[in-house]
């Protein structure tokens, strides 16, 4: 584990989970929610994911939004719900997450030292657009890179790549964050310098490619990268 | 939903949930694992699986035995656990899994009725010779095949492949049967006939490829089978 990722040009991030909320959805309607708030946003996010690499691995193309759809249905109906009006209105607020506190500082200081900053999501671009609007941090992003483009979902290779096409650069001249620890791992695997953001204390995945930083929290990242 | 599958050569099983009971290695170690069995047994599968789409889609190659490997010291690291004796334990009781009793009647009725039966599976060929063996089944099955020959595991298009290639039959021809709704999905997908059998009455998947049949138990099987 290294204490500086040197080097430098853009520090690309992760949307959802890293710099987006996931769980603030079904968090801001867990009283219609009632006692199933905890059990549908867990399912929700955890389909998600799934049917990215079960999609990808069978060469389905489904964009991101139609994914998140079909996770929420799967999560309903392991839930016993059967309530359309609240889907829609789960998937509108899908749309609207809340920002972490620490994303709009940490981002404004990086763009201040010069470094590219962006975001590399598996998201759609419409959805990803919306995010970082209500978030309020459309500003400080230099790019929001969707892998809408390549048409298959992390951590295939060819979803990193899009960073480097984009910005013109190395990929060890990418500092790649991320708190979901498999696209930490892809990233690395990749040759992305990474860093995984483990805002919960989560138990480290046994996969090939290791974060060259480990971070709790957003305020310290500045400080461990050196410009190239 | 149709009720018969028609013009079959070949009943082609899912290993790993399907015809063994993946639980019943912490099942039979229960004890020793005190209040964590369940936590333990759910994510040791859970991770097992994650790691073999997430290896494929990286684009990595680590065989069967080592992500079990790995999805174990995940789950034992989550759930606090520092014991490598039992660890081992767990391992080995991975190799000689319970199958389910409904297995043997009809890998035999089908046998009977001139069926060629097969495993498909991600295992490695040495764990899959031994889960059979010690299963008693060996006996009943004309092939054990492995994704290892192919370097990616399920749902990948190649992996379903291998049954065609080796029986010579058309995707149509081969009846597929997993417990497994996301390989059902990947199988249907590819082309084959296939049941989901649905032992635990789990939520569907919203995956592309829809199963021709879905029980509860193989009692049911045979008899829903035409021969081609």
């Amino acid at each position: 584990m290294r204490e500086r990722l040197s080097g430098i040009g853009a520090c690309v991030f992760d949307a959802y989970g890293t710099l987006l909320d996931v769980r603030s959805a079904t968090g801001r309607l867990a009283a219609e929610l009632g006692g199933k708030a905890e059990l549908v946003g867990g399912l929700w996010r955890t389909k998600q994911l799934e049917y990215t690499w079960l999609l990808s691995l069978m060469g389905h193309r489904r964009d991101f939004w139609q994914v998140t759809r079909d996770a929420l249905d799967h999560a309903f109906g392991v839930a016993g719900l059967d309530d359309d009006a609240l889907k829609e209105k789960l998937m509108r607020r899908y749309l609207s997450l809340d920002a972490y506190p620490d994303v709009a500082p940490v981002l404004a200081e990086l763009r201040s030292r010069g470094l590219t900053t962006a975001i590399l999501s598996n998201g759609t671009p419409d959805m990803l657009a919306s995010g970082v609007e209500s978030a309020g941090i459309a500003g400080y992003l230099d790019a929001v890179l969707s892998v809408e483009e390549v048409g298959v979902y992390k951590p295939h290779r060819s979803v990193y790549q899009l960073a480097c096409d984009r910005f013109g650069l190395d990929r060890g001249q990418i500092c790649f964050v991320s708190s979901n620890g498999w696209d930490v791992a892809g990233a690395a695997s990749f040759g992305f310098q990474t860093v995984w953001l483990n805002r919960f204390d989560a138990e480290r995945e046994r996969l090939p490619g290791t974060p060259a930083l480990v971070l709790g929290g957003l305020a310290d990242l500045s400080g461990s990268i050196d410009r190239g």
